[in-house]
């Protein structure tokens, strides 16, 4: 690890890419002795009102209300995607997943049998930060390919372990979701548990997956002390079949969808006392955020989107808004954002607080953030693109979102197309409940600008979902 | 006040009830060497999803959002009634409004040209506590009778500061109420404002009631110090029509209601900050909550219940369940508490914080709670019966909630009987959109037998509010 320290300022990507210096002028908060440390926490359909402060009446969450009490509670925190694997290429990325070719409306994520995955020349964090000198690790759920070259390990992670797709994959009996989870069944998904590029465990055992997920990560969190380090711990819950350990069986009041999140909110807890007791806490960001809204097809065992409209799969604001906290104790200073940000943020932003500049070969479609963590300056971004699969359906400037394409999150193609598109104000109406275009012509058309821009940057590319 | 110290366990209240020793032999808690003061802030319309921390992404309420992280967070938390006089009657009393005549179909309210009102044989919270000392202040909303025998000042409170009604009432201009709100056109609604039995401006400058009602709670607070209070601090806001004061002026991003409810925030910022001060704030229980749901009809001038069902009026949920806060530093242990309770306990509490005996001539629907605030036993409390008006159209036992009578909040007669009942699990199923009626059939008949027995209880009395 010396390199890191004289390298940190002057490395070359392994990509062959420059990272050029960029001498910290503005803030003396990303001016550190230290390389800060970074985990990103990402769960796996849980929706913006799954979380106790954040509105869920029932479940409980101390852990994560705390971290929320401690750090930055977000409001207005988006996804690149509302379902998986996108999202999971848009976060890694710092880029729409139309740019990497990982969406698509056949298939809108990768399944056991795809051949694709996150192309090789895309940068992900984990690529960036490692050849910044970082010790990196993947944990978790993948879904970005589960062939080489396309695992984690190909991707900038020193290690890997977890299922590298989605939990209901690899179905083996008919039974459904809801009885297989009851009964514990971990069996009827005969998904494999990898470490590295070795399958360890086929079927994984479910019930246990969350709590080694986070003896994992207290693992590495224990061998990386002393060095930088990044951590992408990307839970398979509470994605469907439902399943938590014996410790958790039956513990909340909002029933197994209220357990597997409690126990997540457990693993939240377990991290952030470890990063307590080994002296870490006050150099390491820790991120909590979740991949896409509720599951709502699979109702009392999906999550909710608490006042939200929507979940899942779809563009209303349930669909792609989730909970996103960020904790740092000394260096954030606690409060409620209302900021808008997204998770294609976290990758600019990480490289402001390593000092290392974005490669400039590419488009990013995420923005450095440090303004707004650290109340330096304003917001850089005020626009959101709401994409389902391949084609944007909504369009977010300011407190303004214009619908110009909806469609039900699931089991129907009939979309509707409005023109004008639908108008709400989110600020005011965050429950998108009243269209109020007939009022803001010149919204509509200042969106509809954002738009045409917007599309003029897409380049097509290799389709990777439908491989 | 020396009567107070040598009369606090012998009392004989006014109304020529013997108040009982209780002696305390449970728990110390409830055995203080100084009887606590009480402050109840109770909003008019604010909905279950209206604060930060119980969810609402662009309202900003720091102050609220503290007292929840210092005290208790109820998320399972009722009134009486989904409309306001009702509910007033119902905290005050802790008796359901059926008992006191206090409710109507006809007239769900009390409106200026009413002529009745809380009737004189009721005993208020304020009555029971004047007679064990303490002094007693309402500021604020009355809603209980705005004349002669039926104020403030007639039911146990030394000092009336408010106004007494609603404050769209009294509507002198034809405009609707969002032009008069936006315009600021406080005259519209010739409402008076009252100092005990007087009138002592009309129409009440609206735009500053906030600020005047928060004055007038510090300089009570100031001048009761070093013996026993209790302030009644009962909002006029954010009922419609909207006002606030110069300073909460577009200062939300969730707009007019954004303003309003941040005022309010403010306020109970400045009271906590009063009481911590004047060295009270460990010896006084301060509880903040709402007298129903939010006016979905006016919409984004109308409130939030979050995910709940339904809002103001109505028998959903978002109708009844409030958020509720109770604060009392370095006695009360923070947490979320999710046992249910309503307005209705907060007198039988009262009572036993202050070692008094509940007259025993009435039946009394609240529970006295103190095992649930100091975590010392059982939830006395397991059932919530939903009335509309003078019938029970829903009742809660335990997680499940059977609806017998569904009716639009507003705008319709129409009401459907549903036999068997709607049955809702609310812990798992909070939004009350999964019907297990026929999964449960014994809950359903357990239910029925509950509501059989409670409706034998129910004595005909005269009705208040058709006078």
């Amino acid at each position: 690890m010396n390199i890191f320290h004289t390298n940190l300022f002057k490395t070359v990507l392994s990509g062959g890419l420059l990272m050029t210096v960029v001498p910290s002028a503005e803030s003396a908060k990303t001016q550190r002795e230290n390389p800060p440390n970074f985990i990103i926490i990402f769960t796996d359909d849980m929706g913006y009102g799954d979380i106790g402060v954040y509105g869920h009446p029932t479940i409980q969450t101390p852990n994560l209300d705390k971290m929320a009490q401690e750090g930055l509670k977000f409001t207005n925190f988006y996804v690149g995607a509302p379902v998986s694997t996108p999202s999971r290429a848009a976060l890694l990325t710092g880029r729409l997943p139309i740019r990497s070719g990982m969406c698509s409306e056949k298939r809108r994520v990768l399944f056991p049998n795809s051949n694709g995955g996150l192309p090789p020349e895309e940068i992900t964090i984990a690529k960036a930060l490692k050849s910044n000198g970082y010790h990196t690790a993947a944990i978790g759920k993948w879904h970005l390919g589960h062939k080489s070259p396309f695992l984690p390990t190909d991707h900038g992670f020193d290690s890997y372990y977890g299922i590298p797709y989605s939990n209901d994959m690899d179905k083996v009996e008919k039974t459904d979701h809801f009885t297989l989870a009851n009964e514990e069944r971990f069996q009827a998904y005969n998904v494999p548990l990898m470490r590295n590029g070795q399958i360890v465990e086929r079927p994984a055992d479910q019930r246990t997956i969350t709590r080694r997920y986070t003896e994992e990560a207290i693992t590495k969190i224990k061998d990386f002390k002393g060095e930088p380090f990044f951590i992408y711990l990307a839970h398979n819950l509470p994605h469907i079949p439902l399943f938590r350990s014996a410790d958790f069986k039956d513990v909340s009041k909002a029933g197994i969808y209220g357990d597997v999140i409690e126990e997540i909110d457990w693993s939240v807890g377990q991290i952030l006392d470890a990063l307590k007791k080994e002296g870490l806490a006050e150099n390491t960001l820790v991120i909590f955020t979740s991949d896409n809204g509720p599951w709502l097809t699979f109702k009392t065992h999906g999550g909710s989107a608490g006042m939200l409209r929507g979940g899942k799969g779809g563009t209303f604001e349930g669909g792609l808004r989730v909970p996103s906290i960020f904790w740092w104790p000394g260096t954030l200073k606690p409060r409620v954002v209302m900021e808008m940000a997204t998770t294609m943020d976290i990758f600019p932003t990480f490289m402001k607080l390593t000092n290392t500049a974005l490669p400039a070969d590419r488009i990013y479609d995420g923005y450095d953030i440090t303004p707004v963590l650290f109340e330096t300056g304003p917001n850089p971004r005020d626009v959101i693109f709401y994409y389902r699969d391949t084609e944007v359906f909504a369009v977010r400037k300011g407190d303004y979102k214009a619908h110009f394409i909806t469609q039900p999150e699931y089991d129907s193609d009939e979309r509707t197309i409005h023109n004008p598109p639908l108008l709400y104000n989110l600020s005011e109406d965050p429950a998108e409940k009243f269209d109020v275009s007939g009022d803001h012509p010149e919204v509509i058309r200042e969106i509809e600008q954002i738009l045409k821009q917007h599309l003029s940057t897409i380049v097509p590319v290799e389709n990777q979902l439908e491989k």
